[in-house]
């Protein structure tokens, strides 16, 4: 908490100045969240704020400001070069999508090139997974560490993926809370303050925003997601974090699993120099846009998974957190297979719907006190661009709950789409565009 | 409290329909006015609404449906004709203004002409006054009636002020509290359902709106004052009261005096036939529209202050209520005069500077909790129009704290405009418009 929040400001003003359109000084900025933050401005207050942002707008200038006062309302934190041994931090966030494991493959190959990965995570909610609870279907493995815990591993292993402290920008969270249930998440600068508030008290040195677009994703469309992120990439700037953007497809999954421990098994495959094309594509991509970010050019992270070394950071992250990674991971007590309904060629292959099969399941919460179901989830057996037989399977539905197969079939039902034998799927690029500063 | 609110509806998808500038559905409307008002919605997620409404604003038929929501939480009063004697129901609201002590002659000289008025009223909040505030300076008299007692007074006497019940729009009374806190207030829908639904559930036959326009009022321009005063004369005549609107100017302080007791004498002075011409047209203007709504045309108001009839009415209003119309007013301990700066034409005397110097004396309060000065306020010397001489007074402030007097005269030293001798005042008529459905 700021010790040295300017006074004298008042919270209806400020809604005020919002609402008729006005910019908000750095002042009343730096004051509202500081009060909002220890309670002094009022839920209701802030809620009818965060309206007047969302339809009114933010200038860059206010974006910033807001996430300056976000980060002071908990501890920025920053490493020094010894106890990371001398390697570069570097770290990469994602918007959320559907089957979007790539932090598990992603974070120790980036270590095993050379950076220092100090990646603070977050928890699944509604159709979007979240990788706290993917790794937590891994035995043993817990995703609470100590700042010390976390500094030592950083600097042993090169990559540490945990949940945030509650010292981590604690504005946002209470925020956060606050616009889940006043209809205010749908708003540019109150997402970009969110996360990057979070990425910069974090300490890291350089960002890769992975910037999803599509059914599956928070972002629709490539315009807004543009915009998005644009905004992160300049607050990342303005705040001495090298960043860049990548926009990426989230029309259809990524990889052949959503769920839990499927989407740990799938991201070992990826380390063991196997897995699905496109997630093995964008883990490498994305590790050479942090490798560059982080100022380690030269070094190619393909080799790092076709070598074994990436796994070998991977079994130093999980051991260090308690994890085993030998382990059998868990799996969904009943199965039920789904099979194509008619013969052709798959052409579509909706991100949202299989998103929303998989939380149905029992692999995502609706309310964050939820628990979920380790080894719930779908495994798809073709992606689009393949050629399916009626009758043989599409996907294999994981749940505790067989009660759960009914409705995630239902919902699977809308995300098919089958065309005749010799069609093609409309596919774009993965990497849609790059965003820098 | 409507017992068969319908269900089904999520506070979330009701923000974001608003949010996104769709209009809500009665349904909708019904169950968050309902569930707010009971506590299933919170305060935040009403503030996030009433912001996303002020914004994007509401049709007429969603204001008529938010008014209906708002009477619904609560009871509707009606009145038979035999405990009315068979007079005909008719009110009058204003919005509010600096010096508005209309309602007191204006209720009991209705009642002299043969019409019921029954008022449910208010206190005063910021630089404008209250009615009840003004009507507790007399000694005994008290603003909290049973439901008894207000219909066999209002049958007997014809006329009564006073407080609304709690089960009067306890939503209205909710909102409206939540409003003052976030920023919400200025929004034509949630000003005109508030004020109707209020009005509407008084049980009124027909109603006259006193539409205050200028410095010292609500509403600052006649195109806003104009819209308030339209969506209200629909709102009142969809509900089936038969509602006009008179625009008035409030840019100057209506009659010499601005505060509780102060403004009392002068009311018992218009009703003994004398009193300042502006109080005097308007309360026999408003009178006119008031009997002509209720159908009762062919009786002259004027005459009736004249013969003494509408001062019965008031002796007999006052003592119904405990207290005693012959009673000496309370008088502030200290009065201080505040003289002319120089010789000249008085052009202009700004209502807010003279509402917030009486507000600053202790005759208002800044938050409903705060007591009321009975006798503090500004006498004010002369209007707009008169000659006067630099030394003379032109302003005596009263109040029990001689500490006040300096911060009144401050905001009096904006209110006062002196022009050479031979200017005039550029004065526009006292009703500037009438608005009927």
């Amino acid at each position: 908490m700021s010790t040295a929040a300017p006074t004298g400001f008042d919270a209806v003003e400020v809604i005020r100045t919002k609402r008729d359109g006005k910019e908000l000084s750095d002042g009343a900025i730096e004051w509202v969240v500081a009060a909002y933050t220890r309670g002094d401005v009022a839920d209701e207050q802030m809620a009818a704020l965060a309206m007047a942002i969302l339809l009114n707008g933010m200038t860059r200038r206010e974006i910033s400001s807001w996430t300056d006062a976000m980060i002071a309302s908990g501890t920025r934190m920053s490493f020094d070069a010894e106890s990371l041994r001398g390697r570069p931090t570097t770290d990469k966030h994602s918007t959320g999508g559907v089957g979007d494991k790539i932090t598990l493959p992603l974070a120790p190959l980036v270590a095993a090139c050379g950076a220092a990965v100090p990646q603070l995570s977050g928890r699944g909610l509604g159709h979007t997974g979240g990788t706290l609870d993917k790794l937590e279907s891994i035995p043993g493995w817990r995703a609470t560490l100590t700042h010390d815990e976390f500094l030592a591993q950083l600097g042993e292993v090169g990559a540490v993926v945990c949940a945030a402290s509650d010292d981590l920008a604690p504005a946002d969270k209470k925020l956060y809370g606050l616009r889940d249930v006043t209809g205010t998440v749908e708003s540019i600068p109150l997402i970009a303050s969110s996360i990057m508030s979070k990425k910069i008290a974090e300490g890291t040195g350089a960002l890769v925003l992975d910037v999803k677009v599509g059914s599956g994703a928070f972002m629709k469309d490539v315009d807004s997601a543009r915009e998005l992120a644009r905004t992160m990439v300049a607050l990342g700037n303005d705040h001495g974090v090298r960043t860049v953007a990548l926009l990426t497809d989230m029309a259809t999954p990524l990889g052949l699993t959503a769920g839990n421990a499927l989407e740990v098994r799938e991201s070992v495959e990826v380390l063991a120099g196997g897995g699905p094309p496109d997630v093995v594509e964008l883990t490498v991509t994305l590790a050479r846009e942090m490798l560059a970010a982080a100022g380690l050019e030269g070094v190619d992270p393909a080799e790092r998974l076709k070598d074994g070394s990436a796994m070998d950071v991977w079994r130093a992250m999980i051991a260090a957190q308690g994890g085993d990674p030998d382990a059998v991971l868990p799996t969904a007590r009943e199965t039920s297979v789904v099979a194509a309904p008619a013969d052709g060629v798959l052409v579509g292959l909706d991100a949202y719907a299989v998103g929303v099969a998989a939380w149905r399941l029992g692999a995502g919460r609706a309310r964050k006190e939820d628990p979920v179901q380790a080894g719930a989830g779908v495994e798809m057996h073709a992606k689009p661009g393949a050629t399916v037989r009626g009758g043989e399977p599409l996907f294999t539905l994981h749940s505790d709950d067989p009660d759960r197969f009914a409705r995630a079939e239902e919902a699977l039902a809308e995300a098919v789409t089958i065309a005749p034998e010799g069609s093609r799927p409309e596919l774009g690029p993965l990497v849609i565009d790059r965003v820098s500063d």
